[in-house]
């Protein structure tokens, strides 16, 4: 085992869910309010998702993270019907 | 105005609060667990967190713009104690 597997053994995907644009993220606004009362007027705007960090086994590389994490992501990290997600893998 | 202006105004920050590594993560754990049952075993852990998308005033860029975030990110976002932050700004 080479010195990069011993200390950063698999893949880590990061996922990030967010609530579709066209439905109210009301936790989104109440932070939003909550800046503008402490005096950060220029926040617009805030959504809230939710992030995860997923620590693959070191078996699963390229094509086949990829797919395993798009399951994931949508079959038990995000909720189809008003959530969208995106990802990214670390090495 | 210009059209980049138009259709998007303002910078978006991109932040990420994690629990510390040396904080135990309950609800990861659980995850990572209902990812075993569900037939998903090659994920070895997972880490839960929050992700907030902050739209900031077209005023606001550079270094005053991360000024802010980290601002922000620091005394509302995140919770010192258990909690730390990584941010991103997009143009």
């Amino acid at each position: 085992m080479d010195g990069r597997n011993r200390y950063n053994p698999g893949m880590r995907a990061h996922v990030y869910v967010t609530l579709k644009t066209t439905v109210l993220d009301a936790q989104g606004q109440t932070i939003a309010n909550a800046l503008r009362r402490l005096h950060h007027p220029q926040v617009e705007s805030v959504r809230q998702g939710k992030y995860f960090v997923l620590t693959l086994a070191d078996s699963l590389t390229g094509d086949a993270a990829k797919a395993e994490v798009e399951r994931i992501a949508n079959e038990v990290l995000t909720n189809p019907v008003i959530e969208e997600y995106t990802y990214r893998l670390e090495e």
